[in-house]
């Protein structure tokens, strides 16, 4: 049999989509329906084809029938990695000597990009948001609260979280609607109702769960990671004035839950242990379930969001930050998540919160980076300032990890701001 | 054709599954798959073998081929009397000469209710909980925050909720495992890891979600009664020690994300009507989105806790409620819901929070009742006290209308507390 180091479809140095990453995602085209993919190059492989040349014998071929990931997520680590070994090979051109030199079974394999549509790539039974980055939460609270009172007591004891709205998660791409809601001015004595006027971004990741846990179990950290599909870029759209007048005392609720974007490929865990680092050292030291062993690693995901105006040709970098930042890591996340026996379930989707670092570049909302509107920022191009963000703006979020010749990336999440409705 | 002005099969007077109810639900038996029924008197109408035998022609019989009532919830009201009208014709022997002649028949359509065991009813997308109860926001407010702090500002201008967890909803009769979870003292430094000490039960009722609405679109108040299917009975459990030391500033999670239980019937809104009774006042005046009209109704129900330890013999009734007592009407909470343009869907769970009235024997929690352990509760069979939930203790919900010969009820919500796993 012959064996190839290069892969059959042709890669760009700087893809996102190396031979390293293999994400998953759900795609469409004009002729073909929705279906389950991986990305690589500028090409998209086409698993139930591959499945039905005989390519993925790792697995049922039942499993790429479907229009989502969750059947394959509710399996285990070995089965996901004897899947992406099998997709490998078909992407060396190893499974066949036939499909290097079919032309017809190529094209049929790899469908290129600029023809597909994207889809979530999994039904999403529950979302949850952390909190997870302590500069971003030390922020928040400052400006919320005070500096006296910024990073509650908890904190630094456990990740904190709440549920959030799985229903209106939506893909990368999809416009936003600028939402209406009850705003309250400090010196107004009682709130109106109209387009928010302090609509923000947050730069998240999220991890999707993927098998579950039974009611009234629970998983330590120190297991944790076995429950962990793979990642995604998030940007959870926010309404800061909506959000202050409505989050005391049961957290926030429309101001989060009108839209939440996510990129649309999921990088697996695998595809990132090339670029374990050591994560953040933990003070106070956290309770038995939350311990992370002795090395506790995170992930060195170089992220970015870009601004564009209508007004602009080309977006202006705003930010970047990183994945390392965060202080508690996905590990201890799902163990929280479960440390009172709450069940998770595959598909389930776990976001970061708001990814800020120290400095003042790295901040991932507008409400940091203009510091609750005391610090509009300039777009260079254009000269117009922003505190929070106008209609026709769009906002584009990216991350990459790279390592010597290794690199892979999250692709884009992105999306533009549409004028509120007209008031009726 | 006969007619008949009486039911079938035998009905009880004081059932809560009369001609007037005809609520729906998911069961199985040992010889049937499960599948969608309706409770009459002490017999479930299988609404499969129904449609099998043509009887409910209002609707194609896929609808009933499932084993959720998520495609019916999504069609309309027109569409629900038809169906109900569908059934009312069953149950009166009206749609075929051969019901009630041919035993058969008559026992293939009507499964005695001690042979099944029930189901969700539907799939729950996303569940909220909101918090609507003015008597119950402001018991707690004071014991959480003191007598100064106990109502935020925002409450009477909103339907305050936060999303809780649709994967840990479980159906009546499921057992509850004691949560392990954070607890802090007040006087201890940093929190330790074990058992609640305080679980606690909330007497809710929770409306399904019907025909949806489209993201970035909302739906006012005035017009937010078509979009719902029916009512349950919800018993939202609660650790008061983890919720207060974990609530700060995003909201309760694991607190309240171990658990949930819903009685199995939905009664749909059609057999509440008769029940119509004035909603209470609002002052101040809400935004124009949230108007109720002229009228504003809600339902009188009663509701009823009842509590039995594992050394009683019968349980006792510990609180009595009512639906009515509740300051924002469901309408009001799908339109708060859906203001900033979230959709819902099809079978999302909308609860109300705890239902408490004015006088202590109406408060819907321990919490409320022994006044955050100040006013232990005492169990007049056993002389035992409680301050909240023991280990072998359950708890029992009831829910009913009466208004002269017309009487509907909601069967029960109940559930047993199973001790802690022991710590490892
Ligand atoms: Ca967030
Ligand atoms: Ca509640
Ligand atoms: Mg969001
Ligand atoms: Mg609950
Ligand atoms: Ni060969």
């Amino acid at each position: 049999m012959q064996t190839s180091t290069t892969p059959i479809v042709y890669v760009p140095e700087d893809s996102d989509f190396t031979i390293y990453n293999l994400p998953y995602g759900v795609f469409e085209t004009s002729s073909l329906d929705k279906r389950l993919g991986v990305a690589i190059g500028e090409y998209v492989l086409d698993l139930r084809e591959a499945a039905t040349q005989g390519f993925l014998s790792s697995l049922s071929s039942e499993y790429f029938q479907g229009t989502d990931f969750n059947a394959i997520m509710g399996l285990d680590r070995r089965a996901w990695k004897a899947l992406r070994s099998d997709i490998q090979d078909v992407v060396y051109g190893k499974t066949s000597e036939s499909i290097k030199s079919h032309h017809s079974l190529l094209s049929k394999l790899f469908i290129p990009m600029h023809q597909v549509s994207m889809h979530l790539p999994a039904k999403i039974g529950d979302y949850t948001d952390f909190y997870s980055s302590k500069e971003h939460a030390t922020n928040v609270g400052t400006m919320f609260r005070g500096a006296d009172n910024a990073l509650n007591p908890n904190w630094v004891h456990l990740p904190v979280g709440y549920h959030g709205r799985s229903s209106s998660i939506i893909i990368s791409g999809q416009d936003i609607r600028r939402p209406c809601g009850q705003l309250k001015g400090n010196q107004e004595p009682s709130p109106h109702y109209g387009p928010t006027q302090a609509l923000d971004f947050e730069l998240e990741m999220a991890f999707f769960v993927g098998q579950g846990n039974s009611l009234f179990e629970s998983i330590p950290a120190k297991t944790a990671r076995d429950y962990i599909f793979g990642l995604v870029l998030m940007n959870d759209w926010s309404a800061r004035d909506i959000q202050r007048w409505e989050y005391v005392p049961l957290g926030p609720f429309g101001a989060k839950n009108f839209a939440t974007s996510i990129s649309p490929w999921i990088v697996p865990l695998e595809a990132l242990e090339p670029f374990r680092v050591p994560a953040p050292t933990q003070e106070p030291q956290v309770l038995e379930y939350l311990e992370r062993g002795p090395d506790p690693t995170t992930f060195d995901i170089h992220l970015t969001v870009s601004i564009q105006s209508s007004s602009m040709r080309k977006p202006q970098l705003i930010c970047e930050s990183n994945f390392r930042y965060l202080y508690w890591t996905m590990e201890q996340q799902l163990a929280h998540h479960t440390v009172t026996g709450c069940n998770l379930r595959p598909g389930d989707l776990l976001a970061s919160g708001t990814i800020s670092g120290k400095s003042e570049k790295s901040f991932g909302s507008m409400l940091e980076l203009s510091w609750g509107g005391s610090k509009p920022l300039k777009l260079e191009e254009t000269q117009e300032q922003r505190v929070y963000l106008q209609d026709g703006d769009q906002v584009m979020m990216h991350g990459y990890c790279q390592k010597e010749n290794i690199r892979i990336g999250f692709g884009s999440c992105h999306g533009k701001i549409l004028p509120a409705k007209p008031l009726t």
